[in-house]
């Protein structure tokens, strides 16, 4: 059985999770909270990364590009077709453009630090002194989001899925970082309703459910979290 | 003819030059100065990122990770079984694993910000005000850069090259953040001779000799730059 090392509130660790779903492949799914810096899960990533996929013949496949990159390979001709990095070779670098630009511009400029601020600091809280949030980071975050908020709902208004016609992982690259700021009630829905409407074609989708029932201690997701109808 | 908008210093366009000498594709560069913001530019990749690469069929590839598996599934089948992503699913995985590790954690820890101090801040100084290099941030690249060139030692000394018995991707990806510090005087070659070795063998390739050439006005390479035998 395919085993995934993940933490529920980690934007790669769901882009994994909703790939797999997307492939209808089993696997299970091991929470790591990587600031425990725990000896089993150091042994088989020392850099102490998420996500970490351990596959059927035990091979340790290491870092989110690589594993998508793996999964398309290995699975995506069992799925009659169905493909996730799909098109001609001009579709699957925009594909692969949006993906990293979801997974290091946005991430860096937005995610990155509402989670860092939120969650990061929540699970340091023991190991060293009482570190609160920074106000200010959290507000230079949002103010960043804006404007890639403008960006998303300017692709969504000329295309079907963020890429073109069909589901691709530039979606599921750019919904499970919303996904992440969403559980902490981090976006503004009334302001954004083309987003809102492709998100909830995202939360419709069967492989999406697993994420939409995420629960983190301590961390209590708003009323519409769950709901593909909000 | 292939097109690629490039800048001397940057790894990520260094890094497209070096894949397309490897594989034996024609190309013309552009130096695109990118703090210029240049109108015609801007129209192609409004994101105003370099590398961008325009093919032959006039199709506009942009970013980094896009490029390369462009490049990767278009032109490696030409090249009799050569490629800089090969092996077995496995072996894909881990080259992808290093390349995302020299592309965003050595980048972001070591090479992004002594480019910043030293060259970002040297394009930027007409636009704003005269910012010289932050001093303490420097020091910081440097004692990280340690880490890193530790971690290099250790995998080039149980393996050919960085991910295996063939040069491949995360050869090219370390190499070309690796040529940019070199060529800005940043590392001690008597320090790291395992990686002296390696980038020797690099540095010895055709597919590289263009990268050894390469001259920034205002900021000369020391001597042992272009030299294989440094």
């Amino acid at each position: 059985m395919i085993k995934l090392f993940q933490f529920k509130l980690c934007p790669f660790s769901r882009r994994v999770r909703f790939t797999l779903e997307e492939y209808n492949i089993s696997f299970v799914t091991i929470d790591e909270i990587i600031w425990n810096k725990r000896k089993e899960f150091l042994a088989i990533n020392p850099a102490g990364t998420l996500p970490v996929l351990i596959d059927e013949a035990d091979d340790i496949i290491i870092n989110n590009y690589a594993i998508i990159e793996y999964i398309e390979e290995k699975y995506s001709h069992l799925q009659k077709g169905i493909s996730l990095i799909s098109g001609n070779l001009r579709g699957k670098a925009e594909i692969r453009r949006l993906v990293d630009w979801y997974d290091n511009k946005f991430y860096n400029e937005v995610s990155r630090i509402i989670l860092r601020e939120l969650i990061d600091k929540y699970y340091m809280k023991n190991k060293t002194e009482d570190k609160s949030p920074n106000m200010e980071s959290l507000r230079i975050a949002q103010e960043n989001s804006i404007y890639h908020f403008e960006y998303l709902s300017h692709l969504i208004s000329s295309r079907r899925w963020i890429a073109g016609d069909a589901i691709s992982q530039a979606d599921i690259a750019a919904a499970t970082h919303i996904s992440c700021l969403d559980y902490l009630n981090k976006i503004d829905w009334d302001k954004w309703s083309e987003i809102k409407n492709w998100y909830a074609r995202i939360k419709s989708r069967p492989s999406f459910s697993s994420i939409l029932e995420d629960r983190l201690a301590g961390f209590h997701p708003p009323n519409h979290y769950s709901n593909p109808d909000f």
